[in-house]
């Protein structure tokens, strides 16, 4: 029989609102693999498995809730929760017990969302990584990060420790470590999703997403954060026209990405159409996002900056300097900038409904003590676009690699629904 | 001798400055007016005299530390301060204490501040008033409303209880209760003050801002909330081109509020031109407004719809299932609207430099158990521009009337020098 952890989100979701399937039942296989593998993989920052199983529960004695109904969630710890500690991965906030569930997380737990636990979060989602591994790469010497900031809710889904989790970007913090472990992250489009009770890094960049192991799991996710019932719709059939985008920053993608590239072109087939014009009048749009997240960072983050200082990492506390060396004035010409380079970046969507665009450099950097560059998403979160990474193939060493599909501003639903065109395809 | 509590923030913070005055005496005047005053506004959620002077002895005892050095400032008691309980103006939340300051309070403690207390707010800053009363009604029967949701901040300002405090605006929670308390209130452009900290109640119109009894007092503010030392710039002695906007709303203003436009009208003089045409293309903003806050509203109060409903008010759970009741395309759609809107709006300005409108329908409406309708602040809340009220006149009943001043986006540093120009020729 198939263990259940090992079938997607949206596969259980079908047997749970049939109710052939309970969702005591399905965290009892989950939290089965979590005890075989957690040792090893470090995703949690939480667990309380009584409370979980109490959820599970309560689902089974009651009628069905939502979308969500028993599918257990991984919160990623820089989300507030209720009933489990949050740290945002800061010795600052160790123990902190939030008095509220942050919106996105009542939102799942209203849909039937099994908080199963809270997930490894670099430090305020940062560059000081968490103790989390890619579950790729146990056995290798030295270990592999598994990307950040969002590293244990994307290795837990990769390991089937979870089918579903949240996670936030703030510059490449879904999409990279999905990239990373080889699942499939979602960011939305820019403001859809609520973020009361997120730990606020950069308001113009913060967006909340999740991952999963198929398409359609982040589709249900994204329809319960969003309240939008169009990211469920299915495929309609049709060719999504997808342009192929390899960025400014392509000369700067490895071996293994370029590769993999050039076969997703392939096996998308007709449907992929070769973009090479990058905008001339867009800035870039890479140091334009670094500026931006530094200003915001260190003005969010006032409270830590000046009453917390010795117990902030190194590399928070540069990118905090840097920050406050940047005046109100500057900041708010490089917000007009980005403004208008939201507008001017419309232009590569025309005749195509999605871009395909590399989400990392290469697999994932060996060693834990730093999560990869997020240069390749930096520039799509500024425009504030919906992402998602698809995983479908491996580089030279073994590990994942995938690509990144971009839809336009507010478009989701057919990002997804392209995504799941291509993913079955890319997958061929 | 004056009494330093009936200085301006302005005033105070320049013999602070120049170290003619400590921080502890200008704090313990204020507490002696809040001693007097207190029983009858009842501004504050919560008051610690003790750490509001040890603040203020440390500030005396080092160094100079910012704009605000020195300020005693009234904090929104939907804000977190990581040294006073707060509330949200909600049962829900009574004893609740944070585990950090908010970015704003954080921003303005670096700069000096000394917090002297939590100001009354609205339940969750929505209509559900506190008990703050109007300080120029309290021997009327009935009282009359300050207004809100900022009513504590704007009270205990106008009646000199505090000379600063800050407030936060989702429809029209500054510039109404600082026409209600004839008192200068300052709602930045969105998106310049960092909201970490802060109820998260509608993303896409929550601002922070703030009341004080001068334009250089809400600059002041502004300047260290948005580290945008353009805002001090004194005004260049140049005539701001302003033009008179009535907006679609006029017909509801009632006399009072359309002979203190009359007034400010003829005190402006030829700086003042009457732009009688709205633009056509402008969808109905303010139904817009009501439905963006709604759907975001009962979103991202998820926890406290889910978990606490029986300690909502009716208000509150009807502006709810009304925003739940708003689907997610829904929303979209609008957003989409608002976002051309912003566009829109702009030949409102083609040939001034900023407008001058109707703050609310009248004065103070009679009774404590509304705040007032915020019917001329929703369009310009959802346009995101910087709002001002100035208050100049009474109304026949002797309570406060003024009118607000509206700038470009992202132009503050403009909006409050031509602020600071006509409050001088509107008082004349």
């Amino acid at each position: 029989m198939t263990r259940l952890h090992t079938l997607t989100a949206h596969e259980l979701a079908t047997r749970l609102q049939r109710r052939e399937l309970g969702a005591e039942a399905v965290l009892r296989d989950c939290l089965e693999r979590i005890a075989e593998r957690e040792p090893a993989v470090q995703a949690f920052a939480h667990l309380d498995v009584d409370q979980a199983l109490a959820q599970a529960r309560a689902l089974d004695a009651g009628p069905l809730r939502g979308l969500l109904h028993g599918l257990p969630l991984g919160v990623k710890d820089l989300i507030d929760t209720a009933d489990l500690p949050t740290a945002y991965g800061s010795a600052v906030y160790a123990g902190h017990r939030p008095a509220a569930d942050a919106a996105a997380v009542a939102l799942a737990r209203e849909a039937g969302a099994v908080v199963a636990g809270k997930t490894v979060t670099t430090e305020f989602a940062y560059f000081h990584p968490g103790a989390t591994r890619n579950p790729h790469a146990l056995s290798r010497t030295p270990m592999h990060t598994p990307g950040g900031s969002s590293s244990g809710s994307a290795g837990a889904v990769a390991d089937h420790m979870l089918p579903l989790a949240l996670g936030t970007q703030t510059a490449a913090s879904i999409i990279r470590p999905a990239a990373f472990c080889g699942v499939v992250g979602y960011k939305p489009s820019w403001g859809r999703v609520p973020r009361g009770g997120i730990k606020s890094l950069s308001e113009s960049l913060d967006t909340v997403g999740g991952f999963g192991r198929a398409v359609a799991d982040v589709a249900l996710l994204g329809a319960v954060l969003t309240g939008d019932a169009r990211l469920l719709q299915p495929h309609d059939g049709s060719t999504p026209r997808i342009g192929l985008c390899r960025t400014p920053e392509w000369p700067q993608a490895d071996a293994d990405t370029q590769a993999a590239f050039a076969l997703a072109a392939q096996r998308l087939g007709p449907a992929a159409q070769v973009r090479e014009a990058w905008p001339a009048a867009l800035p870039d749009l890479v140091s334009l996002q670094k500026s931006i997240m530094a200003f915001e960072m260190a003005r969010s983050l006032s409270h830590e900056r000046t009453q917390h200082r010795a117990r902030l990492s190194a590399r928070l506390l540069a990118l905090m300097d840097e920050g406050m060396a940047i005046d109100g004035a500057t900041h708010a010409a490089h917000q007009a900038q980005a403004a208008l380079a939201r507008q001017q970046a419309q232009v590569l969507f025309d005749g195509v409904d999605v871009l395909l665009a590399p989400s990392a450099i290469g697999t994932a950097p060996a060693g834990l003590d730093a999560t990869g560059d997020p240069l390749f998403c930096r520039g799509w979160t500024l425009l504030g676009l919906p992402c998602i990474h698809l995983p479908f193939t491996r580089g030279t060493n073994g590990l994942p690699v995938g690509m990144q599909l971009v839809g336009r501003f507010g478009d989701d639903a057919r990002l997804l629904a392209a995504a799941d065109w291509c993913l079955s395809r890319l997958l061929a």
